[in-house]
């Protein structure tokens, strides 16, 4: 399918593609690249690539397929030093959680003979490192495309194939709709997330012991969204901060007139909120994303 | 250890208790009174109890230790019902999230020669009903007695005692305590869960297939605190409100900062916020409030 992929940044994004690379065989041959040197001993160790790279201009060279699961804020950089060494007509993709400002880098750069086509794996767990990848991350998740009227169909294909190999579906839509589910389906939860164990934990200094010990309550399950890389997420928040803050906007008023229902002892109006919530799950779990014991998508011990 | 225990209410909670006295042998007699019947026929079905009652006055005649397992809004009810039959020196628990309003109503009862101590353990999963329940969700968790100064010393110890026999660990506090610390861990991320689902779902209607489809990315984590029973929430909201509006607010001003670090690309602020969030999950998988790769107390397939 390819003569060369090139896996830019090997953590648990990157590592999972790799070990599908290896196993299915789309590739003559990969190259990873990764600035760091623990990284790359993790992969060397785990025997999962022979070449491994930490000079980016060599790690592109004859590339046809170029991925970078590498964060939002390193794409200048890293594109910058690539940019020259780039093969004649070969794709880029990326498994970023925000497509607009990155998109932005590729426009400016204005590469020739080039197809840059977005990718994002939903996919993932509040794990980071190459360890924390395995196979079947992507098993059965959504893959979303933001594909334009520019681009080129055959890559765009080409794309979805490799996707579809990985055992994601794939879907395709513009850049603005995905920064706006995304941000609705995984920037909310997240920022809230953050903030509700912030707001536990600071809330009384004099209780921070009884707090972690009653978390089972409810508290626990926010810590672990609220543990993903925080690298990652500084980056997204900032890249998509102005959708964010829209929604943000509409939380807080949920907030508020939900303070206002138990502030009126609305028994019903609660009710009615709760009844539209519970059948949401439902449809999640109906579409297949959870099921009725959820396991994050996490690594089969 | 008791003649006759009577559970009122035989849900997740009711039901969980009533397979672990079967189990081990810590009472003569057991009956259940419910007012439901189909829970009566669950129960009847599944063996777990031959003395079943829908009228409370029998169920609760001679009993020396009866344990209230029902909503908040249903103790007033019950308790007006069945207090001319209650038995002389008999202890009366419950297993309620918020202590407040339902300590008036017993402080407003003024029953003469009982014992009222407040439980809660805090254990349970999203699901409700009778066959949710399991023996062994109370292992490991915590339950919170709250007593006071007027508390019968000998009743707190036999009730502490009986708890430790279903698995818990347990800690005395006052009510006040009880309500704070249960707002922060488990009231406000119910509230918070709730009004995320809520803003993702009604951002756009025009995406909400997309925003099923994608909500691995987070919102679907929400959705299973979400779905927790609509009754015991509204109650739950509606008794505790004075202390869940006060947190709120200061959740409010939390993510009023957030939005305000996003805007202005404040990374460092971010940074700082999210290593004090990850740092409370450490804690609480110390505390053995949860493991690595967590269950949410769920029952075993």
């Amino acid at each position: 399918m390819f003569e060369k992929i090139t896996i830019i940044g090997c953590g648990l994004i990157g590592s999972s593609i790799l070990r599908n690379i290896n196993n299915n065989k789309i590739s003559k041959s990969v190259t990873v690249y990764d600035k760091s040197k623990d990284v790359l001993d993790i992969i060397k160790k785990e025997n999962l690539c022979n070449n491994l790279s930490k000079d980016i201009k060599s790690a592109v060279k004859n590339s046809d397929f170029i991925i970078l699961a590498i964060p939002l804020s390193s794409y200048k950089e890293v594109l910058l030093s690539a940019k020259d060494d780039l093969k004649n007509d070969a794709l880029i993709t990326d498994t970023g959680s925000v497509k607009k400002e990155v998109n932005k880098i590729f426009e400016n750069l204005n590469l020739k003979n080039i197809s840059w086509i977005a990718s994002h794996p939903i996919a993932g767990t509040e794990e980071s490192g190459p360890s924390a990848g395995f196979k079947d991350l992507f098993k059965n998740r959504w893959t979303i495309i933001c594909d334009n009227k520019n681009s080129n169909k055959d890559k765009v294909e080409k794309l979805k194939k490799f996707w579809e190999i990985l055992g994601s579906k794939v879907k395709l839509m513009s850049i603005d709709d995905h920064d706006h589910i995304l941000a609705l389906t995984s920037h909310l939860p997240h920022a809230v997330a953050y903030n509700i164990v912030k707001t536990a934990i600071n809330a009384d200094e004099k209780f921070r012991d009884e707090i972690i010990k009653y978390s089972a309550g409810g508290l626990r399950d926010f810590t672990r969204i609220a543990s993903s890389d925080p690298l990652m997420w500084r980056d997204i928040f900032i890249d998509n901060s102005e959708k964010i803050i829209k929604i943000l906007d509409e939380f807080s008023k949920n907030i508020d007139d939900f303070k206002k229902a138990i502030k009126e002892k609305n028994g019903d109006k609660l009710l009615k909120i709760f009844a539209s919530t519970k059948s949401v799950r439902k449809e999640i779990i109906k579409a297949g994303q959870d099921v009725e014991s959820p396991d994050f998508g996490r690594k089969k011990n």
